[in-house]
Order: C-alpha cells, then sequence, then structure tokens
C-alpha cells in the first residue's frame, strides 16, 4: 500500500500565514503520528537557527512514523540535516529550464554529478535519501531519466516526483510516472501543488501508476494556494478502498487536524474543505433527502461516521420536499397524514420563498398542523359523541 | 471549444447556506453573462412559487448567454418551464441501483419511455434539451448506453453524465466518456461533485474526451462540498490554453464574481481558493524568491494579472533568503552591498526565529543597516579627512 509522507511541517511552513512554535510543531507531530502517517517531512535546518532547534526536537520525539528534513543537494546542508537526528534527507535540485536558468544557473551533468556526491555522503552516514528534480512537468523528459537513473544507481531509496507550480494533469502524472517506474528500481515519490485544481486527483492518478509514497499536508497549506490535502487525499483513496484505509489510518483525527492547523495560522477551515468543512456532509434538495432518509449511501460516497464528523440535514427552505418534512414530523413525535405533510410543506415554501426561514419555524408549522389535526378530531369526536352520547376512541 | 453552463443559480441554490432573493440572482446572472458563460441554469420553477417568479425574471433579463431550468423529467414540470421562457430545460433521473431502490422505484424501460415523451414534447415547443442520468458512476454501463442511446434517437440535444456522489476519478471520466462519445451524435454535458477532490480534473479529462460543456458554480457551492468551481476549471483549461481562454472569457470577473457568492451565502472566500484566495498567488520560500524576482515564471503556472489579482511577496520570516532581502533593499531605494545584504538576512531570521515579524519590521533592520553604512562611510571619510584636510567623495 501507497504511504504519506506529510510536510505540513515543511511545505506548511512555506504558507504565507505559517510561523509555528517549537510547541505547535510539537503538537502537529504528534496528530500525525496518532492519526498513522509513514513520514514527517521537516523544514531544512539551515533556514535557521530556531528552524534546526525545533528539527532536532521533532526528531527525537520518539514518534511512531519517521522523520525526513528537507535540504539542498549540498554536503553542509546534510551534514547539519544528519547532526539534528532525523531518519532521512530529501535532497533536491531544479531541473527545468526555469529553474536552471533563473534559480541557479546549473548544467545537468553538474546537477547529477552533485547529486551522486552528496547522496553518497547521506548513504554512508546511514541516512535513508529521496533526490527530487523540482518542477518535473517542465523539466525535458530525457533530463529527468538521466537523472533519476544516475541517482538509482548510487542507491538513493525514493525518487521524487514534484509538480512544484500545480501545472500537471492526471493523464501527464499516469504517463510520467509509469515511465519513470521502468526506469528505476527504487521507490517513486510525488508531490503536487493545487494551482490548477488537480493536486488529489494527480496523487491518486500517480499512486495507480506505481508511486509508492504521496506528499500531503493538513488543510493543504504551502505555497501559493497549496498542495494535496491530507483529508482530501485520503477521501480519494477511502473511495476506491474504504477497509484499507480504514484499517491503516485513525480518520477521525483529520478533522481534529484541520482545525488545530487553521487556528494556527489563523485562516478558517474553508466552508467546503474535505471532511472538516462546514457544509461536506449536508443536504438540501427536496429529491435527494428523500432517498438520503431511505439509504445514506444514496447522495454519500463517503460515510460521515468513518471520519467521526456528522451529517447536516436542512428541510428549511424553498427547495424542500413532502418526504423530508414527513421525516422531520416524525422526529418531532408527530403523527400526521400524507395529506397534512404536504399542506405543511407548502406552507413552509411559501414561508421560504419570502424569507430565510430556520428549523425552529418548520417544527412550529408542523406542530401548528398537528394541532389543527388534534381539534379536527376533537370536533369530529363531539360531534359523534353528541350523538351517541358515547366516549370516542380518542377522548379516551 | 467546449461550453460553459454555470449552475450557481440551481446546484449552486442547493448549498446549504444558500437562500437568494431576486435582486441578488440578476446580479449573479449579469455577472456571469458579463464573464461570458455559454449558459446559466436556473433551479426548477416547480420548486415554489417564488422559483417560478425568479425564473421567468433571469429568462427575460435579455442575457447574452443562453437560459436552462433543472426539471424532473415529467410533463407538468417541463410545462411550467416552458411557460418561464427558459431556452432549454434539463431533464434528469436517476439511473442506478441506489437511485431506483430508494429514490423512485423505476425501471429502466420505464425510464426510457418516460424520457421519450418529455424531450418530445419539449422539441416540439421549441426548447433546447439535455437529457442525464443521474448518478452515472454508479450505474450500470449497459442501461447507460441503452439510456443514452434511446434519447440521442428522438432528438435530444444534450446527455448529461452526472458524478452525482463525487466518487469518479479522471481515469474513469475519460474511458466512460470517450466510450459514450461513441454511442450517441448529440452534445455530451458533464457534472462532477468534488467530494472525493477530482471536481476539476474529471471537467478536464472529460473534456479531453470528447465532452462538450462542462457544469460549474462560482466557489463551486452546491450540496455537500459542491462541484467543479467556475474559477479552478478556467485556471486548468488556461494552464493548457491561455490565449483561448482569454479570448472567450473575461478573467478579472472571476475573483469578482466569487467574493459576491461568498458574500451573498454569508461564507468566506476560503484561502486557498483559486485565483481569488487569500494566499492564490503568495510566494514565500528563500529559494522561490531568488527565481521569481527573475522571472515569474519560474514558480507560477498562472499569470495573476490575467485575473485582476496581484502577486505577494512575503520576505519577512525565518525561511527568508538574501536574494529575496537584496530585492526589498532595492525596493526601498537603499543601495547595500551583499555582504551588508547577508547579514540583515541573519538578523532578519534571528527576530523571525523569536517572534512574527512583520514587513514593516524587515524594512527597520535594512534601514539601520543603512544608516550604519553611511556612518561608516562618514567615520572613514572624516578619518581621511583628518589625515589629508580634503572633502572625500562622500562629503561632497
Amino acid at each position: 500500500m501507497w504511504s504519506i509522507i506529510d510536510s505540513t511541517l515543511r511545505e506548511g511552513e512555506q504558507f504565507i500565514n505559517a510561523n509555528f512554535s517549537l510547541p505547535q510543531k510539537k503538537e502537529i507531530a504528534l496528530m500525525l503520528d496518532n492519526f498513522g502517517v509513514d513520514y514527517i517531512e521537516l523544514s531544512n535546518p539551515a533556514s535557521s537557527e530556531q528552524s534546526r532547534i525545533d528539527c532536532t526536537a521533532i526528531a527525537n520525539l520518539g514518534l511512531g512514523c519517521k522523520t525526513l528534513t528537507h535540504t539542498r543537494c549540498n554536503l553542509e546542508d546534510v551534514r547539519l540535516a544528519i547532526d539534528t537526528g532525523v531518519d532521512g534527507v530529501d535532497l533536491l535540485f531544479g531541473t527545468s529550464k526555469y529553474l536552471r536558468d533563473y534559480a541557479h544557473g546549473k548544467s545537468i551533468d553538474y546537477i547529477i554529478a552533485k547529486a551522486k556526491e552528496v547522496i553518497s555522503m547521506a548513504k554512508n552516514a546511514g541516512c535513508e535519501v529521496r533526490f527530487s528534480c523540482e518542477d518535473s512537468f517542465r523539466s525535458d523528459a530525457e533530463d529527468l531519466v538521466r537523472v533519476y537513473r544516475a541517482v538509482d544507481r548510487v542507491g538513493v531509496d525514493r525518487i521524487g516526483i514534484a509538480d512544484t507550480v500545480g501545472i500537471a494533469h492526471p493523464q501527464q502524472v499516469s504517463e510520467l510516472v509509469s515511465s519513470l517506474r521502468t526506469v528505476v528500481d527504487c521507490d517513486i515519490e510525488v508531490h503536487f501543488h493545487n494551482d490548477t485544481g488537480c493536486a488529489v486527483a494527480n496523487a491518486h492518478s500517480a499512486v495507480q501508476a506505481g508511486a509508492t509514497h504521496v506528499d500531503t499536508c493538513v488543510l493543504g497549506i504551502g505555497e501559493r494556494n497549496g498542495i494535496t490535502p491530507l483529508g482530501g487525499f485520503i477521501s480519494r483513496m477511502y473511495a476506491d478502498d474504504p477497509e484499507a484505509v480504514k484499517m491503516k489510518y485513525n480518520l477521525p483525527m483529520i478533522p481534529h487536524m484541520d482545525h488545530y492547523v487553521a487556528n494556527a495560522v489563523d485562516v478558517q477551515v474553508p466552508f467546503n474543505n474535505y471532511l472538516s468543512g462546514y457544509s461536506a456532509f449536508s443536504h438540501k434538495a427536496g429529491m435527494h433527502l428523500k432517498a438520503m432518509l431511505q439509504n445514506s449511501s444514496t447522495y454519500e460516497a463517503l460515510n460521515p461516521d468513518d471520519f467521526g464528523v456528522s451529517r447536516v440535514v436542512n428541510v428549511a427552505h424553498r427547495l424542500t420536499g413532502w418526504n423530508a418534512v414527513k421525516s422531520r414530523a416524525e422526529q418531532l413525535g408527530l403523527s400526521l397524514p400524507d395529506q397534512t405533510i404536504r399542506e405543511a410543506t407548502k406552507s413552509i415554501k411559501a414561508a421560504a420563498d419570502v424569507r430565510h426561514i430556520t428549523l425552529d419555524e418548520v417544527d412550529l408549522i408542523l406542530r401548528d398542523f398537528d394541532t389543527r389535526q388534534m381539534n379536527k378530531r376533537t370536533d369530529e369526536g363531539r360531534l359523534h359523541g353528541s350523538k351517541s352520547d358515547l366516549p370516542t376512541a380518542t377522548e379516551c
């Protein structure tokens, strides 16, 4: 089964609002470990003195998962990383023409030579090593094959494919991963930015094509609009095989982590966020509600119970239907005939046409119909009683 | 080129928070028309009296785009729809076992017979007609082919493929659309929910496989966590062919519509929303900034100028780099040697290690280094002056 490398404490630290304190980093690492990620990636300890201190602290927390740190492909960064006690280093080098021209100005030959030197040093120090070609999808395919083949031969544990600008789509991902699967023997890690909306689908496509490790962040935070969100990726993989995903990961941790990280970086959990968003399991249309009330799978691919969250069914609006209203009446313990439910539904729609109404108002309308119904029965009983002078069933 | 059917005023009205007034609906319709969508889909006029009034009003606004209304597959709904003056009706019927068992209890033969009757009536009335199999991706493939072939033969304008529960992934979409492309002669519309994170990628995959019409909503609002967002879909298609997308659509309307609709349904635009989110064009890491300052395409697939939004470059944090700091010094008109910039960068990182710092503080640090630099020059000048008694260059 595929593994998750969560990068909330590396890519996520590059989110514009992120400024995690060490206690926050520890809490996030512990939650991710509790959830069951396979790896946690940390910011380069060469970034600043506090980054080095934080990296050392997380690497020595005694987590069940492995710790990695992102480093530039040079001996100084890797030496510093090894000293923190992390299990592995994630090396990267830009191989696209954009990055070669504007970021570092190095040739492919230089990149290969440097990669070999640094990987050998890290492997000799007992480190797990990944080598990633930044901006893979705008790199020349021949360059990629040359670089990946070379690093595979010197014993790298994983190659990394990175869609640094978020431009790839699933078919391209499938083609590139499948083709590299025939070039290298090592594992394949993938990293997808979400600028053009494909970060979850690309991760799924990569796994189907043979990728072994997927980078995620809680809430998807990262540079620009971020990368594959942990919750989104898990939703996708759960849709394919719920049992396998439930077996490996502690799913109810996801909404918990989403809210913790949102608070730590001072943003709201998006209303439409996977699993933890306000509306993720909300249902409204009348047609939908009728079927939902009989079998929730009718309009749900994901079972909210598995993620520790609740379904919200809204019956208080103009698009409501009589089946939904009937169900609400039953929840209130009111036994109204179908014809009365239909009349109540008309009243609810008419009220909602004029202004926003609440569930309380729906309940009032239903109770009002129930009272009228009872009065009607009582009146009928009295009428009947005056004829026979005997008590009726409703009066007993 | 593919066409957009925007459903903010139908699917979007099924978003749990949505309760659009007629003036809001008119404003949204006018903005979508200004943006350049091909169709606007409206809620079923049979939903409520106000829905009928709203539908009639929008259908008669004199928009450049066509108007459609969603209707159940029955003669009463379609008659009511035709009376509102819309250009077309979007019929739907659930064909999956889930929907047949729990929503309506009808057989495929019944569905075909009913569809033929209703389509013929609508076509005779001069209406454009789409017929959609709800929950297509959990429907039996043979059932889909039977139904779509039958409706194509009676002259439907478009068939609709709907991923009602958001369970499809791009490869499945590609296979289904390609196969149906050989079954029907009419256009193919697609509708994707986003529960498992593939709504944008699925729409892209469908277009590549031969779909002609894509359903979107502003901000992606709809049942549960919604459908393909207009901004996300446009970002994806722009990445493939920016010129074609810029030619057909008025792109700067997207952030404007996102904010209007968010306000109307009382949610915040998600921080990571495509194009209009707070962080969509933010850049932070030191390595990224160096290259960004030379060529923004290095770390951007989308040009923010094309969408009427701005880039945000954050240099005030512990992951900053000296190239970014140098650029900020230049923006401030300070001419500092590289060695001084490196020292200033260290000071900025040290300050950011302790607490969150602002751009103002970065500027203060840079100005402080500049002052020290000038004082040093002045002191050196004085020293030199005391020796020679002649004014130095810095004193002139």
